[in-house]
């Protein structure tokens, strides 16, 4: 099993991300680490501990930063609604948070076993950048580093820029130049990932994760605007499907620079395809085998639901 | 007749655009401007005025603009040869320049008959936004305003911006500013208008035409790395095809703001297709009908050539 | 004498400048050419033909550009009053503007005597730029080239911009940049100018000039909050006291840059003192005899004022 | 006694301030943290390490941030020599340092006694912005917050900047905007404290402090360029001084915006000494009464010296 810890911004498709993570036999959730982004930080992080004790998952949760490294914040409630899960209210928890900063759980969880935790990041990256600052030698630890957010064509906060990087672009900026290679899971990729109609009747029978989470969640979800036509893209799962089967997408290696300047293109991440080799520092999956992404969600729903029944 | 005027940098795809506004019989060219651009302005003022008499027009020829608005100059020698026309030198000429300067022959030809002319730009915007700033009034007497340039989901010239608009933002922030609906005909849709091989046998038995400037200047152009797979882009034709028929295209309103201040996507065209009514600026045609796109290339390259004979 | 074209945007100390101009027996004012800048364009436009006017100036009048290069334009009519001359309305006049546009007397009047004539900006540097651009020799062709704008300390506009580089700092940009050495004449140098009441003594007995300009105009420009304590700066005067007399100044050679990207530097004059000799690209006046200054400016007053009665 | 933690990058001048703070009986002197800034990470905190053994300070030492929040990092090697104090090498030293990194050390001592610690910051502010993204309550447990760093006219390290503001922008900008009240002291104030020659002849007779580290320090630090005229700038003190007394200087409140965009004026500390109330975050000291500052300081460096017999 390949070990995951999940910095995320719960957000309704970061709560279909963490099912398929503790769902999917392949991957062991040793963490959760949570960042303001969709939603401001206390929804995040409450969100981020419901949905561990909802799905049975067992991994520690920690809050991390509640405002952007540098500049104000801004939020996505418009899409994922005032608290960040639509109009679902998950059952309050007894459990509580890790003690620690997400930062520090980071830090300390991979520096715990380097070279064995793959980091993915599903919010801003205001957590990872500060870690990475903190301790530099993190990204010599991680196995592996994947986000879900970017674009190489287009944006969606903007015409030029991706929400969760539009949200931190310093932090952003810090990340993609931290000496790592970042697999950048950008809108490109996630708007192929569409829980329309069809897909959607795949996940009936799975009883309290389907009646309590999914079906509110996405009938929510879907009524946003841009998600009218095709259903709403599940972008965050996205970046979990590449953790658990990277042969599920076609990608092509890139430089990525984050704008932090412009007028009208902060927060973009302009991608060269044709960057020589070494100043290459990202890897850009650009197609999504459909079919077999949603027998991967599928899959792992169905282990999800049956392990609250 | 619809009247126009070519402000241009030759350049090899600006040469077959002056080819079609000359060759098809519903366009009366009414006056041809130089800017530095593709090439420094004494090579694009020289071929503008060697392609004027080699096709046989008539119209006045005037020297522009040798430097952008604000910045340093770049060129696209690389993509058109150092004197802009691939390794094809024209007969000299004994015909001179206008000897107004470009701005002024711009002014003053849309003065003379206000609402008649339209203005398409294939180059760098810094001739139009100089005469706009000396004679804001253009933006009303110009009957139509056509540019290629920009995109709205990757550059050329880098992963942001196409080049035309990075080699003068300021300028081209200007015009897309000053107040006209700038029909913005970007490598959305000028890529899919290749002369690729199948296109180019349409060429053959076009005499002088064909043998001493499409075949030798395509073969350049073609040799460029971004052509050589699906064929050179004739960006410019496709403006100069708008103004003939614009039924050609699909096309849709859209706001676009021009970014100069970023550090990687400085001259980016930031195009908002769901910016509100009031805000919109440009008309961004966004598919290509290329079947008639070709036949409406061959007909009038075939008119030139038998005026040539 | 020495023959000097004037561009400017009166504007009160404008208007003093143009006296300076006009009265001392070392200057000969060979075109008046007009921006926007402190106040609009027309008003600025108008009053530079009703000073010339006023005081029995002969040059050619020409209406320039109506608003900065790229961006937006701003105005100090909270300085300078809403037409410019604080309340006064100077007599209507029958004679007419020079038919060609500010930019075009610029060159035509530099091209017709190389080395012969000194240009002076006292306002934004619209014009200067569009020339510059139009025909970059007027940089070869101007004598020398001073302008009232910038400061190597503290703004006015804005703690770091002062207004007329704030009012256009890409049009500065080009002007700075354009290959001759310009003499920044700042808000260090100007600030060392006011006209406090005991120098308002020395204007006292100038008859028209002093009770239908002098005194109404710097009353009202001397009740602008931050010339209450020192007296009003005349900031414009001191451009055209520099051309007569540049003794009256230190001066120190610097490189010159003008900020145009910063969020709350724009317009700023970054003024590098230990720049090495070929980068330098201006001359920077430092410290204002004060007692000559006055006593050139009283004596020219005079003669203005002689000649009115 | 007032307790103060020190956020600083020795650097010679941060030498001279913790002897300041460790000599005058008014401080407590509760942490020590390093930051790279002056000279990489390892050097700041070696130095920090020794100087608080060689002045015989007990107070924790703690290992900061070795690169700025955002961008890449500069360093003032040529100022201060490779190592940060010139050609001095103190003694090795066999304590350790904090286990904690600087920005742990630096809130779990504000948290251990809100509203009763000052907190100073000598060097570039990446430490103070990283712990203030990490734990926002600092900016009220802090008693107070001085600075070194910045300027309301002129910089250092460019025309427009300060060398601890232009090393880290982003920092900066957090630090100001983090909602208490910044007490700047700039470039302004501390060119007022010139180690001259005489200033210097108070130094004799101070044993192994004046001959192991104030002689060669001041005498390298002397060499360089800017501070051979007046003497070298003993920039950090003065933060020190105005903790001990605030009555040493005169100071103005303000609105100061760091600029992180410009192209020449990245990291100036744009004042706005005319902002409304609400807007204003800062307090600048403007003046420093020299005679009352260097009595403060030979009297602490004396009872340093003392203790170190």
């Amino acid at each position: 099993m390949k070990k995951v810890l999940i910095d995320c911004d719960p957000g309704i498709d970061d709560a279909l991300a963490l099912a398929l993570a503790h769902g999917d036999p392949r991957l062991d959730v040793v963490g959760i680490t949570a960042v303001g982004g969709n939603v401001p930080l206390e929804f995040t992080t409450e969100n981020s501990l419901r949905l561990r004790d909802f799905y049975g998952m067992t991994a520690p949760v920690a809050r991390g930063a509640g405002r952007p490294l540098v500049r104000e914040g801004i939020n996505a409630g418009n899409v994922h609604g005032v608290m960040g899960l639509g109009e679902v209210v998950l059952p309050e928890t007894a459990t509580e948070l890790d003690p620690r900063h997400a930062v520090d759980l980071i830090i300390e969880t991979l520096a715990a076993a380097p070279g064995e935790i793959s980091l993915v990041a599903t919010g801003p990256l205001t957590n990872i950048a500060l870690a990475v600052r903190k301790e530099p030698r993190i990204v010599e630890w991680a196995a592996e580093f994947v986000i879900m957010g970017g674009a190489y064509t287009r944006g969606n906060r903007t015409p030029a820029a991706e929400f969760n990087i539009m949200a931190d672009p310093e932090a952003a900026a810090v990340v993609f130049e931290a000496g790592w290679t970042t697999v950048m899971i950008g809108l490109d990729l996630t708007h192929q990932a569409r829980a329309n109609s069809v897909v959607r009747t795949r996940f009936a029978g799975l009883g309290r994760l389907e009646s309590e989470l999914l079906t509110p969640c996405l009938d929510f979800y879907g009524r946003f605007p841009d998600y009218q036509e095709l259903g709403p893209a599940i972008h965050d799962a996205c970046a979990i499907a590449y953790l658990i089967d990277p042969t599920l997408m076609d990608a092509a290696p890139a430089r990525v620079d984050v704008e932090t300047q412009g007028r009208f293109t902060s927060g973009m991440t302009v991608t060269d395809f044709k960057a020589p080799p070494e100043s290459r520092n990202a890897l850009v999956p650009t197609t999504l085998d459909q079919g077999r992404f949603w027998d991967l969600m599928s899959e792992a729903f169905a282990v999800v639901a049956r392990s609250m029944a």
